[in-house]
């Protein structure tokens, strides 16, 4: 009797009934997007239609039917058949309808909107994105802890504005990348705990009039709780926002790492070797070995970085007026949450099999006064003198240094007067050793003790924190996707019961 | 004996010691850049003066001279005087070496960097606009709570896609804003435990081989703990990004809040009336009255997201490259702030002043089918329908209300049977009574009772719960004022011990 | 003899000779952008061979083998038959040496590299992307002109600050996008300008030292020259920033455009009526009509608007260094580029297709005061007031009605009066006549006949200009697409006359 | 009579007209952006007037007397007086009501708008910065061209991927550079021509209907021709876009060139140093010389791409919805505008005092086998071979000289034939002195003779064509000035007849 129940059905949206004429073309993207929700859109069918039996407003059986015949999909079937009959957040409906008729498949969608379906897949793919990235995050940080301890005398440049600055150690350089990537966690997670709440049951701005059970769903789904606002719960889009700005700040400090690595891996520098697998050659050039995931690295933060452009400038608009902007902006969501995670993965391969040249790094380390710091500590404490009037005696002797073409092996007693004559009228008569000794690249970073410092009796303390460190974050990842794990369990059980209690199996 | 110990000093950067020119004219960014971080600086200079003596590497009475001369300064000639010096980070010592000469104010830099200077200078300008915008955010909140209880029966159409979608409440809308605004206050509260850590000691990327006590200035400073990495305290940038990411965030939800009020205060709307004082009118055009803080919020959304780009891509670069483009991008910082702060100002006391028109409002949330929804509720209710039935049914009669001209006051049993007759061959025989009910868009948001709906009493059951978290919030933000404050003694205390014990007042 | 003559040839980069390792998993990227470009590698691998042989770099047998070999694939096998190879800018060499063995197709890459493969396929390709977008441009500006003209005396409100400001003309807003697009249109062609020119035979950056003719090969090509600095031809990335920036400046006006259409089908502007084919609906509001093609319209402008970040910061960086980045960058490109033309499509049939509502414009034009600068204006004609003092009468007047809340149709002389008394202490004595005349908002934009303005004598003279203006551009178009027709025919006859000589068919 | 007659008057937007209260504190921005425009506003001011006189709109006398008092302030007063009125585009107004009166001074704005002046200082203000600009970028090139002929012949490496690539000039980098700014300057003076362009008489959106004749004011400020859509000319802002898009091309350009010589002035490289005068030292790190110049110019190119950014998105919106948000978007053009030109500035000082260190540059051109291309040249030449062949025998020659560290000095027959008989079984038979011929990185680029090639005679002959074009873009610089000028005394002439045939000197 209901004129569109047949294999034919393709949606609420049909010519004829509010509107008179066909959808004009819009291109790939939606589908695209659809395809990273299929599987949340799908347990929120599910998880409405417990709710809806529960609560009496669906007919068991009736529950039961439908029940039985989406988890027939399951578990490689989803998107397809979801695909095959038209994709998008009803394909749950249409394929009910197909199969069960209008009569039964047409109660799957009372008291939701396209809103909280929308809504509900965002949160739900932004959880299973977000718990991969803190996974790849822990699996990096675990790889660098170690490689800083195996490096924690490797004696190299600093450098400070493209310039060399101070010896340092390739350990303390791989340090900050832990502590850089713990920050990252703590963010992934504080947003993670955002966006693990529940929008089902808000519909489109104000839920419904029908007694829906929202906790119910939301537990049912393994968010923490549902959204206390319905209008907040759809269109506030400052999630999206806050997902892309975080994933963009952790591009950019992979993007450092990258450029990092780049430029040692040239011939000039020549510190490190990127391994051949990350590496293209010419066509012309036989020579070359071009370091490409590194490229990479840099061109994800540059997506990113333009993602959070899209994101901000795609929802600007008044309450509710941005809402077809939405597949757009997501589909840059998914796109830089890949990239990332493919990144991370590459990086926790590379730097370990990254060839350092360590008696390179070394020996640039002392061979352009990068050590000269220390040669005025040397006259505070031998001398009594204030830092600043060290600091421009030795700053005297580089610019004769340089003019000379002398390195600091050249360095000598003689040389460190002429300065100090030329700033204060007389001579400073530090001896040889104790400016050979100060200038020694070598110890540069050994005499740095202090707290957070490259000495590697420091580093080694540093890194035991940062392992504390990791493993509290291990466990608060496995705790996370244990709760999902939970959820998914409840959910199983509240269809079978409904299932059972009507006979049918519902797998 | 010191060839510079003048009134002319100039720094350390002069002609003649380690350069040999002048250096070129750059422009006024970064003075505008130091008068915000000029009390940080002044407090940093003090701590570590503090730690320098108590750890006996400046004798204490040459620390208790410095510690006086710069307290001489406090409270209202420390910028100026400052300025006068030659800014900027070093401003401190031009400012000792002039007075007390090169031999006294030269030991005050001992184990530092411009590095940490200017990170110090960050953290703390960052804290201080920190707390200023959380306490803007906290008033805002304090004013929106009444009003959206006050509104909890001022029903006005809610939009979709810029279309009349459903009837909903002003005091939902505004409760919304109460959430979006706890949002960003948590954002904001997480981000400052990120900030408020002290890279004092960290100098440029090593620290020192002086035995500097890291805990002792931060501790004296207010912050929380030490930077655990000297070369991660420097050069991590991605605080910086997190910092203008989660301004923009908040600014882009401001921004959205002006788009709604922008748009209700057209004559075609004709929904609120914004207060003379924060419109102007027209040269040509006497009758206008612009509205320009919702402008302004908006433009300030708009700089917030281009600040994003810069500083991601200011800081794009191998470890230690971008050093000079810092200014450029924390003259954003600063700016953005300044912007965002003022904003919520204008908004705190344009949203009650806001003259609303709640019979216009009304009447447009009935008048174009917005309440259709309810309509299909009844069908499901009364008739066991299926949902998309019921929707499909009532989706013919709005394109023949359409077509026809007619308004939900002109719905009819026998235009619904149209309808229904023309979907399923059969009439669905509603009475003028259901439909009438159904069609009464002052009680669609009324039925609404479910959790996080418009309904009147889940909207103050709502505002109680929003209440307490504003209540929770402000006892935060109270306990991070007062940890700043308590430091501050702290560092006061310890001046004032060796300025005693050595005699001088230090005042 | 050769180790890789065999059907498993898969190009240069194998693990064993210069390097090791097969290279890691990269993501799908780089093959979209191989899509794009393959028609253009393709008969840039002709081109250059046609050249060789011409230079007699390879012998005429060996090439006109090797140009049958490529011209069997066309029209149809071009793509998959490189995407089977392996796709890629090397896809052709490979083609040939897995048919022809490497003796033979191992000659195609004389003189060339990557560099100049990509920088022409990425040329030819924006050059066709841009003839499409400049025809797109030219259909949309055919529909627009003879709509203006339909609408000369269709009177709306015009805005500024959201707010209502003068009664104007649907038509002179039509003609105001007419405008738009003609400079989009020069735009397009000067960028169009800049990129045709022949990165051909510049290889890598410093050309080669076979004698290779580039002029000859930028002839067969299309290209109006060879670019004359073969580092500049190859790492200069300005072009694709301003093709990506040109982009966004178009796609910057669509967004306007519709968010014009968007507020104006609002239902409390009720001005235009989008059509259903461009509408969804929703699946619970089945009152909505939701437009979906203006949506996509200001997405495309967001996507625009990072695609340039992305091409900025992607490109950041020494000369030379960025080049991986160049496949993540050009993906944006193309995409950008389908969306924009894909949009123009559907404006150019929306446009003429909306359902004006002229006289809900035309009493919205009158209702509120927006007439009221031509009251002013006649107190200038009649009383010879300056503007200034009747411009402050008329304020005061308007101030007044909004208290009383009076309608235009109610001002009378007396409210005149009041008004300049309060102002001036006098009384104005206009008639009721001029008052009546002086508001009539329908005479407002008629009496506009100045050079631009909206009266519909001006329109017409200005919508003949912009047919003219239209008709020049339509020639230049037609002129571009016929050099590159010329060109091909160019080079097919050269490929003739090396495969007839040599007794191939080359076909 | 008139009520604001008197000292105070602050201009048409006073509480007790249109609105009842004193405005809200909105910040600094918008005076800003006045500074910058006040030259503008004050001529349009004047040429308006002239206009308004010359069509009887005005009497001859009042008018006169308002000119008088306009160039009364000329030429150093018209900053400092219209700030003392109060600032923005109604100073004149301001100024002149003061001074003589509203019967005098309220007549001037007749038939203008805030938009027309807006707009007219919009556009009048771009004019001089792109006339700057396009100044610098000549004496840029014309800085250029010589260093690079007297570079011709310098041998230094070329880079991709961030790896030696093969031998080039320095000369030939130079020249690119050239070709660059050149570009650069055409899309500058192409913007220009949609720049010039007269909005004046447009008022806000409809003109008046009072009988101005636009083609007057035009010519007498010096635009090509009056704009030919009024509603067009005020609230298209695709100008703005394309403006700051131009400056973003041009800005990452030059942070291009700022990145190369950063890089290559570290130690690493240690090809090329900055003087002194663009470099910093440091306050711990006394060796340090940073150059601060290059690090300010890629800041800038960061700045100008979020400027983009904040025009597209700060312009977002309706048509005549973003009015207000012309300040912030117009702040940062100016702004930007002054860094560009700055910035263009210090490198056309910078670039011919930079110290090249030939003798490292060519060392290293030939140390790390970037010149191994043309070894496979030579098989191709001798051997008759194919090129991927030869390309592939001598990229197992690059993987063994890695494997036993030679480098290219170390190349024997010997070699070359272990990698050909790996690769084909058979050797080569190439003689030492071919090999060592082969290698010589100082010949690689000399025969590299091709057009645009890096060979001495090929860049002589590219840069002679380069400076024809700087030659003729000076004649089109020339050119424009001479407009303005011309148009300048144009509107002299025209105020002194008025105030002559008064009697009054209007000076």
């Amino acid at each position: 009797m209901l004129r569109q129940v047949s294999e034919e059905y393709r949606g609420y949206r049909t010519a004829g009934v509010r509107l008179t004429e066909e959808p004009y073309p819009m291109g790939e993207r939606r589908g695209a997007t659809f395809a990273e929700m299929a599987d949340a859109i799908h347990r929120f069918d599910q998880a409405h239609l417990v709710m809806l039996v529960e609560e009496h407003l669906v007919d068991r059986a009736v529950g039961a039917a439908m029940l039985a015949a989406l988890r027939d999909l399951e578990p490689d079937r989803v998107l397809t058949t979801r695909l095959e009959v038209g994709g998008g957040t009803h394909s749950g409906e249409n394929y009910l309808i197909r199969l069960l008729g209008e009569e039964v498949g047409g109660r799957l969608h009372l008291g939701r909107s396209s809103g909280d379906l929308a809504e509900v897949g965002l949160r739900m793919t932004m959880r299973r994105h977000l718990l991969r990235i803190l996974g790849d995050l822990v699996a990096f940080r675990q790889v660098i802890l170690p490689l800083a301890e195996a490096h924690r005398a490797s004696v190299m440049p600093g450098y400070t504005h493209g310039q060399q600055a101070q010896p340092t150690t390739y350990g303390h350089w791989l340090a900050m990348w832990a502590h850089v990537m713990a920050r990252d966690f703590r963010r992934l997670t504080q947003l993670y705990e955002r966006v693990n709440l529940s929008p089902a049951g808000a519909a489109i701005l104000t839920g419904t009039d029908f007694p829906l059970d929202r906790h119910r769903t939301s537990e049912l789904l393994g968010f923490t709780a549902p959204l206390p606002n319905t209008l907040d719960a759809i269109h506030s889009h400052d999630l999206q926002l806050e997902y892309v700005s975080t994933l963009a700040v952790h591009a950019n400090n992979m993007g450092r790492l990258a450029d990092d690595v780049l430029l040692w891996s040239s011939s000039e520098f020549g510190f490190v070797r990127v391994p051949d697998r990350y590496c293209s050659t010419s066509s012309i050039m036989m020579q070359k070995r071009n370091p490409q995931a590194p490229q990479a690295t840099k061109a994800i933060a540059a997506m990113a970085t333009g993602a959070v452009t899209i994101a901000c400038m795609g929802f600007k608009g008044s309450t509710g007026l941005p809402i077809h902007e939405r597949g757009y902006v997501e589909s840059q969501l998914w796109g830089i949450s890949d990239e990332v995670s493919r990144s991370l993965g590459w990086w926790t391969d590379l730097l370990p099999a990254l060839r350092v040249n360590a008696d390179r790094m070394a020996e640039m380390a002392g061979a352009h006064w990068a050590q000269a710091t220390d040669l005025a500590g040397v006259l505070v404490r031998q001398r009594k003198m204030g830092w600043r009037t060290a600091h421009q005696i030795v700053g005297i002797v580089c610019r004769l240094a340089e003019e000379r073409g002398l390195s600091p092996a050249d360095a000598t007693p003689e040389l460190l007067d002429e300065a100090a004559v030329e700033y204060m009228g007389e001579p400073v008569g530090l001896s040889q050793s104790a400016i050979t000794a100060a200038l020694d690249a070598a110890q540069f970073p050994a005499r740095r003790t202090l707290y957070g410092g490259p000495a590697p009796e420091a580093l080694t303390r540093e890194l035991a924190d940062l392992g504390q460190q990791l493993a509290m974050d291990e466990g608060t990842l496995t705790a996370r996707q244990a709760d999902l794990d939970e959820a998914a369990s409840r959910l199983n059980e509240a269809m079978d019961l409904i299932c059972r209690s009507n006979g049918t199996s519902g797998r």
